[in-house]
This record gives structure tokens, sequence and C-alpha cells, in this order.
């Protein structure tokens, strides 16, 4: 027998609805719950070839980089996420924060970001800033 | 002196100046005038590894792949564009297209299309689908 619950589970997200349930989220500040609920196991994280952050590969580095950010940020000002844009198998949006950073004073950053999705799951996601 | 319009040519456009007139033009259904009235010269076109398309460097390259495929394509249904979104030097949204190609028979088009703005040109359109 199976139980509503498993066949909810058993059936992947569609692009647009992992799209709105990011965007749920990142409205509620959840960025972290982003990552644990919506990324595959072996997600990439690509940054631009001239950023001061690293791409990475694999959801464990991805969660690694964001606690690494959290941990050298004293204060966060502002954060925001635009509705994302949906296509075939990508969504995109616009994101920013204005965060008191240790050693680096206050900074504003605005970037887009494309995320893929794959079998429910965000596979890849790319900054462009 | 310098007469209004020298002054006007020699301020270059803002990115969200660059993508909204990139928007009417494409609303126009004018792609061939967004290509040479909106990129550089060094323009260049990406497209994913798995693409049926080449990525190119340089404007002359980007107009003849233009002009390649409008060469195939029979019947134009239908083409669309949504309205940029805009951050830092960068703009992205959603096309795509319904058209009847040589030896393909109708095929529909759908991607995100993301394009880097410098000096008021722009320098990169990259796609995802």
């Amino acid at each position: 027998m199976t139980t509503q619950q498993e066949s909810t589970q058993e059936k992947s997200l569609t692009t647009r609805q992992v799209a709105n349930r990011f965007f749920e989220l990142a409205e509620q500040g959840h960025f972290n719950q982003i990552t644990t609920e919506l990324f595959s196991q072996e997600a990439r994280s690509i940054e631009p070839e001239q950023a001061p952050f690293n791409s990475v590969d694999g959801l464990e580095q991805i969660v690694q980089k964001a606690k690494e950010w959290q941990d050298i940020t004293e204060e966060t000002h502002d954060v925001y996420c635009t509705e994302p844009i949906v296509s075939g198998n990508f969504f995109a949006c616009t994101m920013g924060m204005d965060v008191t950073v240790q050693n680096q004073g206050r900074i504003k950053l605005d970037e887009i970001a494309i995320y893929e999705v794959k079998d429910g799951k965000i596979v890849t996601e790319q900054f462009f800033y």
C-alpha cells in the first residue's frame, strides 16, 4: 500500500515548483533551508572567474561555504530576492545583501543567480556579478 | 561647441537602459537590430555545452550565426521575450520561439538568456536551456 505522503514524495517537483518554494524560503530569509531542502547532494556552485568566492562541487562544500560566510558576517542589514523567472529546467532571480563583514566593513552585494533543476532538485547555482 | 546629440552619444547607457532598449526591440521582433545597436564589436555568445549551436566570439560571428539560423528557418510561428530582470552589469530574461526549421520540422525553444553590459554595450550573451 502506498500512503498519500509516500506517493507525494515520489513525484519530483517541477522547476516552477522548486522556484516557488525557493522564493518562499528566500523571502523568509531561510537560505540554509533552501540548501538542505532544495539542493541535490551533487549540486555545483559556480562563481564568476574574478570572484573572491570559490566555485565548489557537492552539497557538503556548499553548506561549508555558506557557514564560512556566516561566520565572518557581523551584521546583516538587508537581504532581498526577486520573484524568479522560469524557463525549461532553469530559473533566475536577482539577489543581494547589505552586510557588515569582518575586516571589510559594510558592503553591498547584488547579483543575478541562475539555478538548474533536475529531478526536482537544484543541481547547479551560478552567480553573475 | 558640443551639440545636444553629441553629448548624449558620449554618455554610455546604463545596464538598465540597455535592458529597456533590448526589451523594446525584442517585443517588436527586431532581433537583428538588437545585435547591431546594442552589442559590442568584441561580444561573446555562449551556448550550453550540449547545445546544437556553437559559442562564438565577436560581433561578426554573432551576426553570421543569426543569419545561418534565419536561412534555415522556414516559418516563425511565435517569438516571445519577458521583461528583463537587472542587477549590476547584468540583465536576464526568458525567451523562446516556435519555428519550422529546414529538415527538422516545427520545434519550440525556451531559454533563459543573461547579458553582461560594459560601457553601454552588451559584451556577453549566455543561454541556458
